[in-house]
């Protein structure tokens, strides 16, 4: 039994530093234990009391009966160090901190943050600055958090971690009131030691959790949490995240278009998709959609029926489902000849609106069991009135009975303000909301199927040992691009405008000129690009750039590059960047001003296999003007996400080495035409 | 004293159809008005009953001792009609009918209707298919909506006009459930006869509604609604509205692009912007706005100082905040120094975190005022977290009573499940929610000015009289907006090929060819569309370009455009789309595949004045592109705006005469050198 299980299942609590006034934050955690039920041993120490609540009282840790399985310590910032040693001598296995005044409060607390991890040695620790754990499938308590006043709280199938204390408070509480039960909740506060990775993995194995759900800020540990998902997914767990920073200011000014592509939110966003975790948008979704997966429902297809007895919440159904990509179509024939025999009107809509007849419970129990049981709908979505107010017991079991009859997803909107109904249908194992994007969102969770995660595709990888660190110049990025398999558009280097000239006559009768740098990463800035260009122009022109671009960016450009002038291929940008936390991303976009301007992008995190690159594709709104959009002709798709895999693959290869590349424009070019790399760059280490 | 009027505070009721079964629909409205203290004369009719709860049961509506001000008809379909005719000879004022089976369900129902509204005569009609209506300052109810069951129904200064009675119960109780106030509420069903307009003109005067919400699905009258909605904002009220119909399915095949993007939906938009309606994204914000804005506060700025105890819950609204468009600048130095001195902490944070601190009393309501009396902000948004789940009223008030010290808005987002201090806070003014979103679209709706309707701008009209009808060509229709002061590009309508040839050696060097037809909507679909010819190329193209047309669209065009090819102009589109119902809408977009991939397009309902141009303006994402992005040349905006103003005076002088027209695309030249209409349509009756 590892550290961690122990701290989640102790047989022993020690509460270091317990108040014996119950009404103070310190005198809070052994009420807690007791009243929620804990049936292991618990040992309050304090050296001036001799007995809390009609326990005995320690003075000292060294005075306790033995080695505690866990500790709580509640003792201030200065004090909490040598409780901590004390634990680790004395042999517990865990210890949480609940102070605060360590890491989150500037450099002094650092480093007693470093001190503590020092004196806990080999015993692992939770916090500090946490509000604690609590196991409520073993009935353990060891928080202070006033949520914990709640008397009701009921065991579950979702575990919650979280990164702040008063989010673990928010969830718990909301949560009781909505009659939505929970197996384990841990905040891990500053991760000194234990941190959400680690706890993720220990619940992938939990046999009490279904569900996981996160509240991140941050993580610590990339790798861990990855692998930690990952076992958590193979044990067909499903796990919930929801991150702060989607309003966080965009990265800054960038040497790439790809790296101001690329925030740390869309690189999140990119983590826990191809993770197949669920981003929650709204922090209700956090509690919302867990408890939508905790029913073990699966809705296979985008068909809803939805069954009201009032337009109104109908309509408001109707709307948050359409906006979520679900279908309502009407009832089919024989469903709608059941329904109609039931309730005396035509069932053709849907909404399904029974108004008055919908007050007869055995016409509402008849129409639920006709609608889910007819091959025309995937999930059933049910509102409950306000006539229902009156006898909510009523409600609530009729659509539970019904649930009964079949496998597919059933789920309630709360019309009027119900918290008893809602709860009561959350504890049958029906997910409830008041909000009808909620409706949504849970129906949409349980439509996410689970994907495995994106494999490399075997490829030979080139020899890159002789790379040079630092920038590329741009041919010397797009050679490294085709040695993967992008080809470039036709183009040679040149060191002199003479030679340009000579170039360009086996190029036109249109050609580009660009400067040529590895120290001028923005050369169309500094007049290092001319386009439509006649031969007989290049060595005039050759001269006038060399000059321009000098003055301009302070220093000579190493040469000239002249390239042939493509026509007829839709731009588009392919980009990798590289955050030393994170790992490689690859973003696709569309190229012009779209990407730019409209955010037209995809981003993932490496390795993507082809099905990922084609999902990119299918994101970008512009990915029209690939396919025949207003009598263009088809691009070269295929060729193009042969491509996004190349450069996939280059990134996989190069790993850490690479801090940024990018193809902008990449032309994709008429289909059976390929695609051509027209500019390029690359920065390695 | 109008009979709307008297519907709202009647003196008399009658209760036709009224049971002696309270547990029965038809029981609930005489249980109703005694329950909720209505101190006029309630007159129960029902032959089979001779006493209801204690009061006399009138056979007959002949048996009423007078002619009721108001009635509440609970019979069904069939017999509702006879009861309203009897109602009308009796001299009643205004019948409320809450049977459904009438136009909604279908042709029978519709001519059910038109009876019922005949039988009605002079007398004014709520219904039929209504829930009926709620006067909480009065102490009338009107209604069968089971949401009355609830006791404890606060009145307020918020009037709620519903088009679905299922939405009143829902508003009704969740307010109750939260503290909000409310002073009338109806529920307009088929609206035979009154109708939102009607009861938003009547609340425009209505003392004791400060704030109207409006749950609309469809306007009947939008004529009626817009004087109705001036009314109310020269009378110093704000509008909410909630409406369905944003995941409807796009607008269909339409002659224009205007025509396509131009749906409903974005239509109502529109008409709520110009009218100063705040629209209601979520239907949570149409309880949750009109009870910020019944608060009578303003927010002057975009600075928010958000308080909290807990770092988690301060994360929240900081993202929600941010997402929105505020800031969160951190505290000047003497607020720092203030807090400093009363908390002990280092006071430098927005969110401002007060931990464990926040837990005395003294420091709570002390940071808070500083907070408010700062300069450094606008508003404040306080986190109740859960150690106030223990003290609900010390919370609440201190919240409330730091409000007092300032005019500035104060809203409060509860973190922990805490209805009753959300109550609390709301019965005393402070808008709370435990959505972070919902905070942040409370203080929006506080940040948003309440802005003077646009004006025509005054400009002489041309004579219209000679203009045809039906399409025109694209010559005639640049001729006509000519006339209203848009240049077309210099061009020349040519009868035959060698006309054509001729006309180009006056534009060349380089030309644009197109078939010339009232006929053929999509030229350049039927291969009616050459660039970039030489003039030489003219008169053969010109043959090939008829025969070629003639074939694909199945008629000859009428003659041939000889036009000078414009380069260097930003590309916009600009149209104008007549809806019978609502009214001429003008749309502003980015050219090219913006307007049309990324709907990037901006969309007013006429007239619009100098300011709501520049706002449909700023609303493009591409409208970068105007304004020097990435090197480019300034374009000339000024030009723009006057052609954007000038295509609003066309569409108000032509008024329903013109169907649609559409300028697309619009070149934008660089600064000083104007706008030039390139290609155009439009379509009169």
């Amino acid at each position: 039994m590892s550290a961690l299980s122990r701290l989640l299942r102790p047989r022993s609590v020690a509460v270091v530093g317990a108040s014996a006034d119950p009404t103070r934050t310190t005198g809070r955690p052994v009420g807690y234990l007791r009243k929620h039920g804990f049936d292991g041993a618990i040992w309050p120490v304090n050296p001036r009391v001799t007995e809390i609540g009609g326990l005995p009282c320690f003075p000292d840790v060294a005075s306790l009966p033995g080695a505690p399985d866990a500790a709580i310590v509640l003792l201030g910032p200065d004090r909490a160090e040598a409780a901590v040693r004390d634990l680790a001598s004395r042999g517990c296995f865990a210890a949480i901190v609940l102070a605060g005044g360590f890491a989150e409060s500037g450099d002094d607390g650092a480093s007693r943050q470093q001190s503590l991890r020092e004196a806990a040695g080999g015993m692992r620790l939770l916090g500090p600055n946490t509000i604690g754990l609590v196991n409520l499938t073993d009935r353990l308590v060891l928080s202070a958090s006033g949520a914990l006043e709640v008397d009701d709280i009921a065991p579950g199938r979702i575990s919650l971690v979280s990164q702040s204390g008063g989010i673990l408070g928010s969830v718990l509480s909301r949560g009781a009131a909505q009659g939505i039960g929970f197996a384990r909740l841990v905040s891990t506060g500053n991760e000194a030691d234990l941190d959400v990775a680690d706890f993720l993995d220990e619940l992938a194995e939990d046999e009490a959790t279904s569900v996981i759900a996160l509240y991140v800020e941050g993580l610590r540990r990339p790798g861990a949490f990855r692998a930690a998902a990952r076992k958590a997914a193979a044990a067909g767990k499903r796990i919930v995240a929801f991150k702060v920073g989607r309003s966080a200011a965009g990265a800054q000014a960038a040497i790439s278009h790809t790296g101001a592509l690329s925030g740390e939110d869309r690189m999140y966003d990119a983590l826990f998709r191809q993770l197949g975790i669920i981003r929650a948008e709204r922090f209700a979704d956090l509690l919302d959609i867990p408890a939508a997966l905790a029913t073990g429902r699966t809705m296979h297809g985008k068909r809803v029926a939805v069954l009201t007895t009032t337009g109104g919440a109908g309509a408001l159904l109707a709307e948050s489902f359409g906006l979520a990509g679900f279908e309502l179509p009407p009832p089919d024939e024989a469903t709608a000849a059941r329904i109609a025999a039931l309730s005396g009107e035509a069932a053709i809509a849907n909404p399904l609106d029974l108004t008055l007849a919908g007050l007869k419970p055995e016409v509402m129990r008849g129409t639920m069991a006709a609608l889910l049981e007819s091959p025309a709908y995937d999930a059933l979505a049910v509102v409950v009135g306000s006539s229902a107010l009156a006898q909510p017991r009523l409600a609530a079991d009729a659509i539970a009975d019904c649930q009964a009859l079949g496998d597919k997803p059933v789920i309630a909107y709360l019309s009027p303000h119900a918290p008893a109904i809602g709860a009561a249908l959350q504890r049958q194992g029906i997910p409830a909301s008041a909000a009808p994007e909620s409706v949504a969102a849970m129906l949409s969770a349980l439509a996410t199927p689970v994907l495995p995660p994106a494999a490399s595709e075997p490829a030979p990888v080139p020899d890159l040992s002789a790379l040079p660190a630092g920038p590329l110049d741009e041919a010397e990025s797009k050679a490294l691009f085709a040695r993967f398999g992008i080809a470039p558009v036709r183009e040679i280097a040149c060191a002199t405008p003479e030679d340009a000239a000579a170039a360009a006559q086996a190029l036109g009768p249109r050609v580009v000129l660009k400067a040529l740098s590895r120290h001028i990463a923005h050369k169309s800035d500094v007049g290092g690009v001319r386009i439509g260009l006649a031969p007989g122009e290049l060595a005039a022109e050759g001269r006038a750039m060399l000059a321009r671009v000098a003055a301009a960016a302070g220093r000579a450009p190493e040469g000239l590059l002249v390239q042939e002038q493509v026509a007829g291929g839709v731009e588009v940008i392919l980009g990798l960047q590289c955050d030393p936390h994170l790992g490689t991303a690859i973003l696709l976009g569309m190229g012009g001003v779209a990407a730019e301007l409209f955010g037209d992008t995809a981003l993932r995190l490496l390795p993507i296999d082809r099905a990922e690159a084609e999902a990119m594709l299918a994101e970008l709104r512009g990915a029209a003007l690939l396919r025949g959009f207003r009598g263009r002709p088809h691009a070269d798709v295929a060729a193009l996400l042969d491509a996004v895999l190349a450069f996939a693959r280059m990134g996989e290869a190069l790993g850490e080495r690479l801090v940024t590349a990018e193809i902008n424009p990449l032309f994709v070019m008429p289909a059976g035409q390929g695609v051509l790399a027209a500019d390029g760059l690359a920065v390695l280490t």
